[in-house]
């Protein structure tokens, strides 16, 4: 945004850092080595021959061996080249490249055209002068699997590689998550997943993925906490996270829709209407989950904040403006006319400001949201096409999920019957607008249960989270389309994050709703 | 070789590390910014934008700077990225590419045809995670010109540059050089150039070139230690060398042509007739330089055994069996038949090897090395073309400079007046097999001198160093054929070495024989 300036809140970014998580980590060792071939439009990962005497094994130019973690990891590689032949008499010239698919490896990096940057793919190119040599790789990486691809020796000698081990890192730890039991097989391998996605995004924050774009982002987190609560139970990293938002905001008191945490904690220039009051659901969900009288008393103002400066995007109708650009998210994809849905975080937030201003005991508070309830339902309301039974968005009135699904979230319509129905309609009306991430569709299914629509939701749960594992998920993508495998944002599935925080829902429904 | 086995003498190697030298280090900095251009078959830089301000300069994808150093440099680089715009919200890729002339930064790599490793080319590819950072890259860099190339950001930031720096290392002392005086200019600039040459090959053992192969060769000892006695005067620097490859030998204890030192000292698995032979000239030289009676004591068994190992290969005519393969070396160049000239070497070490006798007190060897030379001698006689007046190698009686130069070198023509003829014959006979590199053409000058032709020599050495002066060296080529000014030994001139010790002799020349 232009005029961008950073508000700081000392205090509550010193108290942020003091909460700041210990990494725990695990030395893993790869379990195979795979061939990558083409498969049904993607990559598929097929044994190869054994790791067994793969550091006697001499690669010269053009060789390349693929790693096979056996899962996810997040972490730092190491490992050992040493020669092979004659003394090396020249450098050793490898290709590293890491996957959290096995596409991410066979995709030509050369061929890329993604429209955001090339960084994130993950390949480094090494000289090693000295071998035997023990690497240690300075940077991160996301990826089950890693290619060794050896670029030149010289013709008196070969590189063997031995001693791969990647240390694996998180803040989250998995002996700490209650097992899921009574619950049929399908849904515990889904619960599996999740809680293996989440636990890959669990670094020095919650981050959106931890291969792009390893970052805070308050959207993601109001999703992981909540997660968290049945799981994890990493209260302190939710906390955290919080204090950051709330001590380093934007112009104006506005949170952020991301934060940097490196070299020293930084707000994003971005903000996003939704993102923005998602800060007071944040706080909400954390409020009841811990009745901790701190972090209200110090978060309390900065939710408060966010309804103030929501509000003021109200037009004379009391319903949200329509803007074009990226204002609001909601979901990625095309064409997606945002207001509605905007109308609908509005008030959903409001709900839950109302009761953190009581908590808090703000009674002022409480009287002028009271009002905004008021004006912003019965701003809905103009949202409303009677004649469809739908709501409709934007001067095209358009209909889409994102608008109909938050309705629900945010009760405008004011009985479950009523909120039924309008999932009903919605789906009869096959609205034009697809939904294009598991974080849209994770707000359909809790729009579903809270209607008492629960067969519907977990059907929608089991073929959609349920193909993705059928896909060979280790972990949850950030986006998927069952009908458009190949589908990116990005306009390159090869920056897609296919360890994506916001997809790692299914163990917050299925804990919370389904059991 | 096949069977290759190192003989390790561990006091010999113990003391060798004794002598390691302490690299003095110099922060250096950019002088300009330049362009690469092409010129005439070649590349020049040619000044371009100000250094100033260059950290407030933002670079995104594509956007490169090239730094010129102002002169040749060895060492390692440091520099800050820091970002412009938004925080840096994807990692920064950069290209760094290294040149110590402009063709190897204009050069693509893509493009690399050469017949050795590409793994020489100088580039690097980096991301950087966190901005901003202060980089310090790990390996040496042997350049003048470093480029700087923005791969990619993102849409909302740039990457701007400072601190560039360069903690150059050499161990040898500048300071400690005599300086030239009474000589015309030209020649005082090649003398300049000679020892900046010397200087940026003089690392933890005289290497052969800082880029390439940033090695001990025994044939660059040879003439870096002749050098070094009347400039630099390392002493213990030649000493180590020596110990180096005595300490470490190959089967029946034969001198290998090349030493490694990192991780530890390992001898190279190649012999070359010459090269091993010249075990013996080093010591000569070091003896008559330093009257090092430790060094004499622990090397001269060395020296002998190489002598007896090179005697082995003398047919019954006394000759040395023509070979073919890479068993001597010479010179550079297709075609070149090395029998005469290394019948020449052998000569030229025998007597150095009589003398060394002597002052070791080696009666016994004195004797058998008196026998060697006549018979030696008598074999070269039978090289000799009583028609041409010329020497001939190998079967096809080839006549070459290389052939002459060693007899003359070995003192084969008894007189002075026999060996300036014979050069004088040379000449007008224009040698099929031309001279390829600085290492042939400086024996060819000293040839000359000794024959009492210093005129002859003097405009050899002028029109030749000169020439790569006039081309803009800042330090002297590897190789050099004015005719053919892109002649590589490697199919590439991008690998070939720009700062080679072998070319650094005009200031052994000028110093010992021209003052």
């Amino acid at each position: 945004m232009e005029n961008f300036h950073m508000q700081v809140d000392e205090r509550l970014v010193r108290r942020a850092q003091e909460l700041r998580p210990r990494l725990r980590e695990m030395i893993v060792h790869p379990v195979r080595l795979v061939d990558i071939i083409p498969r049904d439009g993607d990559f598929a990962a097929v044994p190869a021959s054994s790791l067994e005497g793969l550091e006697q094994r001499p690669l010269g130019r053009g060789d390349r061996v693929v790693f096979d973690f056996g899962e996810h990891r997040v972490g730092y590689i190491s490992f050992t080249l040493t020669s092979s032949g004659s003394p090396a008499d020249a450098p050793a010239h490898i290709r590293l490249k890491f996957g959290e698919r096995p596409l991410e490896i066979a995709e030509e990096t050369a061929d890329y055209r993604g429209n955001i940057s090339s960084s994130w793919l993950q390949e480094e190119f090494l000289h090693v002068d000295v071998l035997p040599t023990a690497l240690r790789l300075p940077r991160r990486y996301a990826f089950r699997y890693m290619e060794l691809l050896v670029l030149d020796t010289s013709p008196k000698y070969k590189v063997c590689v031995s001693d791969i081990a990647c240390t694996a890192v998180s803040s989250g730890d998995l002996s700490a998550v209650p097992p899921l039991t009574g619950v049929p097989e399908d849904l515990t391998e889904i619960d599996r997943i999740s809680v293996s996605t989440l636990h890959e995004c669990m670094q020095g924050v919650f981050e959106d993925g931890p291969k792009r774009d390893r970052r805070l982002w308050i959207g993601d987190l109001r999703l992981q906490a909540q997660i968290d609560y049945l799981t994890f139970r990493n209260l302190d990293l939710v906390k955290r996270c919080l204090y950051l938002f709330a001590g380093l905001t934007m112009n104006e008191g506005r949170v952020g829709a991301g934060m940097f945490t490196e070299p020293e904690p930084r707000v994003d220039d971005t903000a996003l209407f939704d993102y923005s009051l998602f800060f007071v659901s944040c706080l909400y969900d954390y409020w009841l989950e811990t009745a901790d009288e701190e972090a209200l008393t110090d978060l309390w103002p900065t939710a408060r904040r966010q309804i103030e400066l929501a509000l003021r995007e109200l037009g004379e109708d009391d319903v949200v403006r329509d803007r074009t650009g990226w204002w609001c998210f909601l979901d990625w994809g095309e064409g997606l006319n945002k207001q509605a849905g905007a109308q609908g975080v509005l008030i959903y937030a409001i709900r839950q400001a109302l009761l953190l201003a009581t908590s808090a005991g703000d009674t002022e508070s409480g009287s002028w949201l009271q009002e905004a309830l008021t004006r912003t339902l019965a701003g809905a309301g103009r949202l409303y096409d009677e004649e469809k039974g739908l709501f409709v968005s934007g001067a095209k009135r358009q209909i889409s999920w994102a608008s109909q699904v938050w309705m629900v979230l945010a009760e405008v319509p004011a009985t479950r019957e009523e909120r039924a129905a309008l999932l009903t309609r919605t789906f009869a009306a096959k609205p034009e607008i697809p939904m294009n991430t598991p974080y849209m569709v994770h707000h359909l299914v809790e729009a579903l249960i809270l209607s008492g629509m629960q067969d519907r939701a977990l059907q929608i749960l089991r073929d959609y989270w349920g193909g993705m594992v059928a896909r060979g998920a280790d972990t949850f993508w950030e986006v998927y389309d069952p009908e458009h495998p190949a589908v990116s944002p990005y306009g390159s599935r090869a920056v897609n994050s296919y360890c994506h925080a916001w997809s790692s829902t299914p163990s917050y429904l299925i804990r919370r709703y389904l059991l």
